[in-house]
């Protein structure tokens, strides 16, 4: 791990503020961008330059199942992670209609789901093994079984920032997963189950009030301390929320922007931060989600989204449609003229 | 005036209602699009169709100067009205940069700035007259003052459209235009100076006081009644402002998506939207600016802003950051697999 970790170096303080100076001289009254000059210098923090000039943005969906669906803490049956891989590796998800729109790639990863997939072009195909085991019992994944999965989604972020990709969207599909989700988070934030555990894709009140229990007890069960963010992952789970952490990971080593979605995303970016504090400098929260435990996890992580339109889908779908906001940023950053070069001082 | 309003027709319900059921079948959870949904069905009575195909994004930057500015309301003098115009030209503004990374024209109209403009491509120069009158001290502009500047925005609007527009945001340059914005919406909301006065480009405290001040007095000179809004428009005037009445309209004439940017552009949408009531169902408001009156425009018109991002700089800047958004609402209801296409049923 430390071979990752030791390579996230701090953002460019000085092209930070080369940024944040030349702010200052472009052709708009001072703060007229509002929030965007902010995230403008942001991204000269994180490419090392005051006029940044990110190009390619690539989603690279993790997926995974989870043994904790027996316990019935879903809407929908865990065969739908399958299904849906195939909807993304044939284009009809709602983060490829998105993709299509921003002209970003998406690629999939599988790294847990409990079926054979066929190969396809687009489909990293290396699951760590078919689905956790049932977090309410037992760890969901040894450490070892974690490490694999957060170099899976390494790898495929370093391939994917190797073919043109600046600007990285960790997305995720796993029935079940806003569980171990939760998990992880009330247990890296010292917060209750019930702050943290949502109705996910739509479950019933009472289905909610069954879900923060299993949330609880699995808490209870949990051995792991939050000083150790490796054994968090690996005993409350999640391979395809490992491979994010990796992509989040390997994403700052590489010094590329990071756009986390929702909730699930950002129970990986909480760990990701974790392991490496240098590495929140390299993150961007795209929207505000509409599970109530988001905002919790964004204030403990320090961001602020940029969109709030009550999405609540993962896929990376919310953090792919986010992309030309921090595009336009960096743009009016490194093209628009100073007041100086249009002749107006 | 009437051959414009006659042509705007009501939204296509049908579309609307099949694109609502369209939504119901895809492969995500019910709602899980949150605010993208109604967008995108929205975008469907528009264009008539529960697949709707938007394409081309184009930025009319409708500029004019203003007699107020005699009075001190700005914060930058009146010569940066066609220093501005110049950068736009130029491709250096912000509004550049941002149409720049999303693909968007933007073609400048020249409604009234008080300068000899040179000729450009881009630049749509047939300015009413030069500058308003000062609407302190009499009406802005005569009716036919008025109602040519909104023929000028209606011509370039439709030339936009037949070269492949589908969204068009009309944008604005103006020193001192939030002064005539403000009394216009004053006007025609039946609000106080003060609620709908802010600091627009960044006046102080005691300018800001001033400028209250202002627009109560001109609102107490002005005639003109809310139930006539050319008449409204013509005595608080503006130029650009008639200019974008004038692409809202005719956009809604040509059943085009029409995205409304901050306070000035939102003023004119409310002479658009008092004018031809229809008109309303095809404007889609893009941010909530920073502006303390925008929040009560948009109320007024019924619309949520989707981007509150603080900004304040208007030249459509923030009407071409969404656009984007509005795309990826299209494709996600013409593009997304159903349930059922998907065989996850």
């Amino acid at each position: 791990m430390n071979d990752i970790l030791d390579r996230i170096q701090p953002t460019d303080a000085q092209a930070q503020h080369a940024a944040l100076e030349r702010q200052r001289h472009l052709t708009k009254p001072l703060g007229a961008l509002g929030d965007l000059e902010e995230l403008s210098v942001r991204l000269a923090a994180v490419f090392g330059s005051p006029r940044p000039h990110p190009r390619g943005v690539s989603a690279l969906v993790c997926a995974g199942d989870h043994g904790v669906t027996l316990e019935g803490v879903s809407a929908y049956p865990r065969e739908v992670t399958v299904g849906m891989v195939a909807n993304f590796l044939a284009g009809g998800a709602a983060v490829n209609a998105v993709a299509r729109t921003v002209g970003a790639r998406v690629r999939v990863i599988n790294a847990g789901v409990d079926a054979e997939l066929p190969d396809h072009p687009d489909l990293i195909n290396r699951p760590v093994r078919r689905g956790t085991r049932n977090l309410l019992h037992e760890p969901a994944l040894t450490r070892e079984e974690a490490l694999a999965a957060v170099r899976l989604g390494a790898a495929a972020a370093a391939a994917e920032i190797e073919s043109g990709a600046d600007l990285l969207v960790p997305g995720e599909m796993g029935i079940g997963n806003t569980t171990p989700a939760a998990a992880i988070t009330a247990r890296l934030l010292g917060l209750p189950a019930a702050a943290v555990t949502g109705r996910g894709t739509g479950v019933s009140d009472e289905a909610l009030s069954h879900k923060v229990t299993v949330v609880q007890r699995a808490l209870a069960r949990a051995a792991s301390e939050p000083t150790d963010p490796l054994g968090v992952l690996a005993d409350l789970g999640g391979l395809e929320i490992a491979a994010m952490v990796g992509v989040i990971l390997e994403g700052a080593a590489r010094r590329r922007a990071v756009i986390i979605d929702g909730y699930i995303a950002t129970a990986a970016a909480l760990v990701a931060a974790r392991l490496a504090p240098n590495a929140g400098g390299y993150l961007f929260a795209s929207h505000l989600s509409a599970e109530p435990g988001h905002a919790l996890q964004l204030e403990a992580l320090g961001l602020t989204p940029l969109l709030r339109l009550n999405m609540r889908l993962g896929e990376g779908s919310g953090g792919v449609m986010c992309a030309p906001l921090l595009l336009a940023a960096a743009a009016t950053l490194r093209e628009m003229a100073t007041f100086e070069e249009a002749g107006l001082v």
